[in-house]
């Protein structure tokens, strides 16, 4: 529709998550308008991430040396491990600041369906790293939904013949939601998962 | 929050209009997962669109010539000039298939309050090729809003004293859309602009 490198942009912006034609046409008209300066500093910063970033040798986070920020600070508790599904759950759980020790990204969740199976997750590192050092304790928070109990089931059942002890994050109501609008399975979770406070 | 390139890449993106700090994330792990390759070809993309896009000498559509394709074709009928705020409004016309002249770009609309007037705008240059050129009818088709009917009754005064014809795209009900929802400016300029089907 447009003269080649506005066409072209529009295109590869459009292949992005989340951005429609629309969007797409917006976003590289914005781009055509902008200082020249900013726009070469996203390019850059495209071309820097594809070539800079690379996934921790450890935990497989992403990382941009060999071993990322959180396993090369000696001041986590290295007996706790918490098992996620991507490195954005590990940025999710930083941000609660409720958790000193370290990480081991799967890289995805089980889900047959799609052909994902513990071997196309870093399951084998993760056994590894359970022999290597000394954890007392293995988080599993994966996603609360379908694959993601499915991750944890197999994990925990990978996990207790090691003797290690294996927890899960708990399910229940969403803090500031109406429980009302909750819907039946998190709200059965919430039920099943009650705690006593008068103990 | 992140280490320095990813988190680089996601404030880039985040300063796109209409992508927030969600989205930012989700393009820029999007970015790190999708393969080497494509992600060059959109590092590159937004490079060539800042080195090789200009304006049109002469209309100043976005074009990779000093002329861009429409002025360059000599079908277009060049007694007729419509004239627009932007080169994605040229676009949005040229998919009617209904227009056959040519363009002219003002690169926006007066805008008092933005400190845009005319002199922010390629007005000069539409005198100029008004001028120059044999043209019969100018067609204003700047935005059905505040801001582009501003600018279409300036240009109309400015112009009505050269003689050409100049018109206003015609406001109403938008085709397939609904009687009874539509807000009742364009419903009052619906009846206005009321046409006699028996005559």
């Amino acid at each position: 529709m447009y003269d080649g490198a506005v066409q072209d942009l529009i295109d590869e912006l459009g292949r992005l998550p989340g951005i429609g034609p629309k969007s797409a046409q917006r976003i590289a008209f914005h781009i055509l308008e902008a200082e020249s300066e900013d726009m070469l500093r996203l390019s850059d910063a495209i071309r820097t991430v594809k070539e800079k970033v690379k996934l921790c040798e450890l935990c497989f986070n992403v990382s941009e040396q060999e071993r990322c920020a959180i396993c090369r600070d000696d001041k986590r508790d290295t007996s706790l491990l918490c098992v996620v599904e991507e490195s954005q759950d590990v940025m999710a759980i930083e941000r609660t600041r409720a958790y000193r020790g370290r990480y081991h990204v799967l890289g995805g969740s089980i889900n047959p369906i799609a052909g994902i199976g513990p071997e196309q997750l870093h399951v084998r590192e993760l056994l590894t790293r359970l022999q290597d050092d000394v954890i007392h304790e293995v988080i599993l928070a994966t996603d609360p939904n379908l694959e993601g109990e499915a991750t944890a089931t197999y994990l925990g059942r990978m996990l207790g013949a090691t003797g290690i002890r294996v927890t899960r994050l708990a399910s229940g109501l969403p803090v500031g939601g109406d429980l009302e609008y909750a819907d039946e399975v998190t709200l059965g979770r919430a039920f099943e998962g009650r705690r006593l406070l008068n103990g």
